[in-house]
């Protein structure tokens, strides 16, 4: 499905008086303040967001799943349904695959299919958490940290491949998220687990070409209960220390224990220009995977204070990060809350651009926690959303993406094309 | 699967000096210490744990579910496994059934099957967190909270349809579990979620024949991640009294926040005469549905401590507990998992049984802390195996439960008979 | 010290025109959107938060207590704090007393002092964590649950002494926060406990005046660390609903487990008819008691938006509410982080003011979790500043309130006046 | 106070008959199954844990402290207590002292009154986290991570004469518990504080002797709030790895987010060949400092499983340990709490000991998690009380600690000598 330029220029019309308004109050308030709203008005426009291709169904829990309608039943489909986001926010232009879910036939095809949504491919994912039909060795006591040599070079060679797919359409990252793990005391040798699943990283490391990365996810438990091979950001750190320059961490939102300050870990892994990359979503209790600053959008700006901070601060020697959603749609509308999601990420962008530097710098320095937090929390109070409406107004993008997704009846049309019954892969 | 009560003799035969001597010293040891050791037997000999219809299967994970071999493939398979388990261990006397995964077609002849092997039908379970196909309306947004009236009325027929198989199995229990609950703030009215919630209560209860119970069970989270309409035990007592004396709460151990002193809530409710039964389990982060012990032993003897000191202080008045296992075994062969969570339990409340409690009311009067703690961790340092093992001698069962299941080489033989693909119903 | 009119004059003239031009912009698009903005500033100007008296010095930890300096001497000092505050943001105009800190001498005095600075007397605060010096029984193991009549008659004689200064003074509550509990399994019998502090509350409740409420706070640890008596809303439920209808429950947002929904539990406790007030602080691990608003801001909007659904919503029967901040000022000037605090509470109230209820009722209606974030969230997203800016020009307050304090070199005269060494009475 | 070894013989006579019929038993089935009884013996003898000099007084909170009677007012008096302790159970054989509670001002007077008691001086500990009095600079706003370099040099200055006090008293580690961090998002830049820390640790590295080591440990919050500058084990093998070989992590068990896998925490940095040593306590919420083995004796076991390994398996090249108790006695009498930790940490590691570390290898190695619990949980099980009773009795110490400290009535002695308001320095 393509959306016609047309509709959302009328679209953006009929919105225009009252955005007008409220953009022309804030530039000026902005201004007065001394800051520079074209620029800012760049940048916010320049911020885009990968989408995940498993991200475009109903999503579900171990208790059950209630699939929707006009899920994308194929990579084609899930391409146009990015296509689809990006038309409307001009923020997500980029997709990232999974393997085997997203398995590519043609090449070429599929690149001149994105290409015409002006997409980008971003990091391939890789699966050894599930067995798919036909394999030889199962992953039910492992993949990478197996205890069995064929277990291991099964799952090596899965992410060969799958960097293989990547190089094809032009990706530059495999992403590596490990389920490994155990559920009870006793049932692994820890430090064997490492030791395994690094040699096999080796391998892997090994098959990236020059201009590649390998983003190593940490994550403290689910799908296995007791223990995982990387639970957190000290052990993805040690595996990068141990593999090479190509090795950086990705930060999941959902991946820490209760009451983790996930902004100081973004800071740590930047200092040591070892992060690579971010999975985005919100949670309250664990791995919730819920729409992007739907429960904490305050530490939200908090780690983009820190993203922005560490990409800006000429000490800190860091590559360009990866951008991405990773959310399980279970209620809403998937590609409703991913438009809820980029325009959360890119508020808290926004917002964080706003910090007046300096002065918290000298707040900082004179130990004034008070004036630090008058600082930050005066960006974050800002009401911002007229930016991103003007930086998609100039982009041709809708005014307000959930509004012109319901009013076109978009989920509708999908299907009406697709079929009430229509699952995308995923979880 | 019958097993030949010969082959128990054997094996209990085999392992009979080693046991005799470990026994022999532990009873002297406790009778010295002014313990009844018959008494003490004839308790654990008396104490029995329900098996849940859907724990017989390999469980699994929103991730995937590696599922094992020989599988009970119907109703009465489930039965035949529990009958097993009771053969072997002789304190698996119940089955817990879930509609509609197990529902009954011939009641007289599953009840037979199930007479056969001495089991009775603890708890029925209703489920109202999937839908099933051809299901009118879905559960998607609720299921007896809904907002619309013709969801929760199809829930109140289903709870009541339960109650109906109950009835003829001869149960006198219904078990709800509410997964109801909102995944965002905002998405729906607390109150008004608990007051359709209990106006549905309301209904079913009135079905409950005299001699029956309902079993109010609480959640925090999961499948939703914002809230429940059960969140936690004080939700659940409110339901129970505004239901009235047939309603009663139930403790799941993995249906709690982090830190929770789960030991004190049940003394809560044993002392409001309100506690209904108990789903036992471990976890280490939220609802992971471990082998019960396998993490936190100590808790589950510290929640015997409080078991037993309620049932036993004429002060109490609550009614018989329903004790049940509500356990996932995604790795471990589902049936020895069950043995080793029976075990556990029998552990915890035998060593809860030796706690000097004179002294330590003694202790407590006089606010030693030390002396306190001196008197329940010298129970809890017991090594109480030998009398369970003395008991199940006694009562005709294995020695040791676990060793015979795989001398008997018994899930081979269930593969053999079921096939390596046999898959049981549940999660 | 007195603030002269003048200069909070002086001080919003200046800063006028900036405020002018945002308030203008603002109301003109709430006014667009439908909102009177006359209105919500008639509630925003009404809207009052008590201060402790024991929120006026520096706060510490077990580790050490870092003093600022100027901190009041004495009650009458403390009163004079408060004054202050309310003299500089119009929206602090009542003190919360804690006895024994704050005996007062002479109590007409203390009315008038209190009454030339337009303030209230809020809740009064029982202290029996504490031993006082020549106290004759210790609350080392407990007070009101003490094992010891003797200790628990003290404890009781403590509080009624608390009701009749609270009477002398026009308070209308008491506020009850029970450390009592235990560190170690086994310690007490969680029964016993409940039953003795049942006993004595009944006592103390017995001496309430007829105008007067009890209020009862819980927390899970911390004094204790296995256990408390009053650990959750649960339990301060049950204490409620035997004492009668002058007992309510007491929120402190720092007093919950990880994770926990509170917002849910306000509902709940409105539901019930038995929500008495709020100790408004924030936290990212337990109680921390930071500055309100610092951690968690949406946190506090969504309580809000529960709090005005309740109290506005016909099927509540809910007494009027009790508000008060409660932190510990470790590291912040006291009076600098007692603005922010006020501010942020009143910020989150104007924002829950904003929320579309007709819209949001819809949406849950329709099961619509996308547009009731989208409702939600644009009232959160609002910068609502300029509504409390122009709420305080109008009541001849500081436009900026922290600004005015720093401007103003409040700290510098306290000091001058009460010297560097001057330590409030407090933890 | 000095113990007459008659008194010891006295007592443990009266506990003989019983001890010797447990001991014999327990002896002759762990030889059946092929333990070296005697082995053992001699390893559990070997065990000790220092003590540290501010844990024999009474601790609190910050909302009080109930001070006990009889605490050692001055170092030769908590040498004393450990002297007091060493005797009682001959496995607390070592006292780690604290600057500046307890600086020595005779060190050979010191020296020689530890060595009457048979003791050595285990790791020194500095304080960066207090104001002293008429010290220059304050902490208030960090030390060794402080903006201000005269703040940071004074604290550098500190360490460096802690590491002065050690050398003369034969200690070989200095222990760094830094509690800098920040209480707001905001209040200070995470990258700078870090890098200041790792400057400030460098001149205190630069200063230990070679044969010293520096222990750093990490702790996620309290007295700070937001964050800490070493806030987790990730944090704290950086620090390590960017210091040098002398430089180690160091765990306390209360210094960890909830659920935490602390087990896996220790094999990762004995892994790394940087394990320094133990703070043993125990906890339920947060840094409870709890009597050891009080709340979580199953996740001490599993912490010893860990050490055991690491420490005897030829792939783990790690110095040797510093075991030492940290724990604060709010309730207890501080040296029962003490005998009461150093048993359960003792029990703990002969648990571990007995663990069939082939079979479970084997286990492991065929992914087998039944039989790997199995193994693991027997040697748990197993009531190794007799043993640890055995080897104190080879030792001439008590056979039962605690009964023996009650018995002679040493509180009661300890209070005639020192009075009942005798309060040792510490929190």
């Amino acid at each position: 499905m393509r959306i016609d330029k047309h509709l959302l220029e009328q679209h953006s019309e009929k919105h225009l008086p009252s955005h007008q308004k409220k953009f022309k109050a804030l530039s000026s308030i902005l201004s007065d303040e001394g800051h520079d709203v074209e620029a800012i008005l760049d940048r916010v426009a320049a911020f885009q967001v990968a989408i995940p291709s498993w991200a475009l169904g109903t999503g579900g829990t171990r208790f059950g799943r209630f699939a929707g309608g006009g899920e994308p039943r194929s990579l084609e489909e899930k391409i146009e349904d990015v296509g689809l986001l990006h038309t409307i926010n001009q923020s997500s232009g980029a997709i990232s695959l999974h393997i085997p879910w997203d398995v590519p036939q043609d090449y070429k095809a599929i690149r001149q299919l994105a290409a015409s949504f002006e997409l980008k491919f971003d990091a391939v994912n890789s699966n050894t958490f599930q067995d798919q039909p036909d394999q030889e060795q199962s992953y039910k006591s492992g993949s990478l940290s197996h205890t069995n040599k064929s277990v291991r070079d099964q799952a090596i060679a899965h992410n060969v491949e799958v960097i293989r797919h990547g190089v094809e359409l032009g990706s530059k990252a495999l992403t590596v998220w490990l389920s490994d793990g155990t559920d009870f005391p006793g049932q692994q040798n820890f430090r064997r687990m490492f030791e395994r699943t690094l040699d096999s990283l080796r391998q892997v490391y090994a098959e990236l070409p020059d201009d590649w990365q390998v983003l190593i996810e940490y994550k403290p438990y689910e799908p296995h209960f007791y223990s995982t091979v990387i639970a957190d950001w000290g052990s993805s750190l040690l595996f990068c220390q141990k593999l090479g320059k190509k090795a950086l961490g990705l930060v999941d939102l959902g991946h820490h224990l209760p009451n983790t300050n996930i902004e100081q870990i973004v800071s740590r892994f930047l200092m040591e220009g070892k992060l690579g990359g971010f999975h985005f979503n919100d949670s309250k209790y664990g791995d919730d995977d819920l729409t992007v600053g739907s429960i904490k959008p305050y530490q939200l700006f908090l780690i983009f204070n820190e993203l922005i901070e560490g990409m800006t601060s000429p000490e800190v020697k860091n590559p360009e990060l990866s951008w991405m959603i990773d959310a399980s749609h279970n209620i809403k509308d998937p590609l409703e809350d991913l438009l809820q999601s980029v325009e959360a990420i890119k508020i808290a962008y926004t917002q964080a651009l706003l910090i007046d530097r300096k002065a918290l710098e000298k707040a900082q320095e004179e130990n004034d926690a008070t004036q630090a937090q008058e600082i930050i929390q005066n960006a974050f109070r800002t009401d911002v959303r007229p930016l991103l409406a003007q930086a998609r107004l100039q982009a041709s993008a809708a005014l307000n993406p959930v509004s012109f997704f319901r009013e076109m009846k978009i989920r509708e049309e999908l299907i009406r094309q697709r079929g009430a019954k229509a699952f995308a892969t995923g979880l």
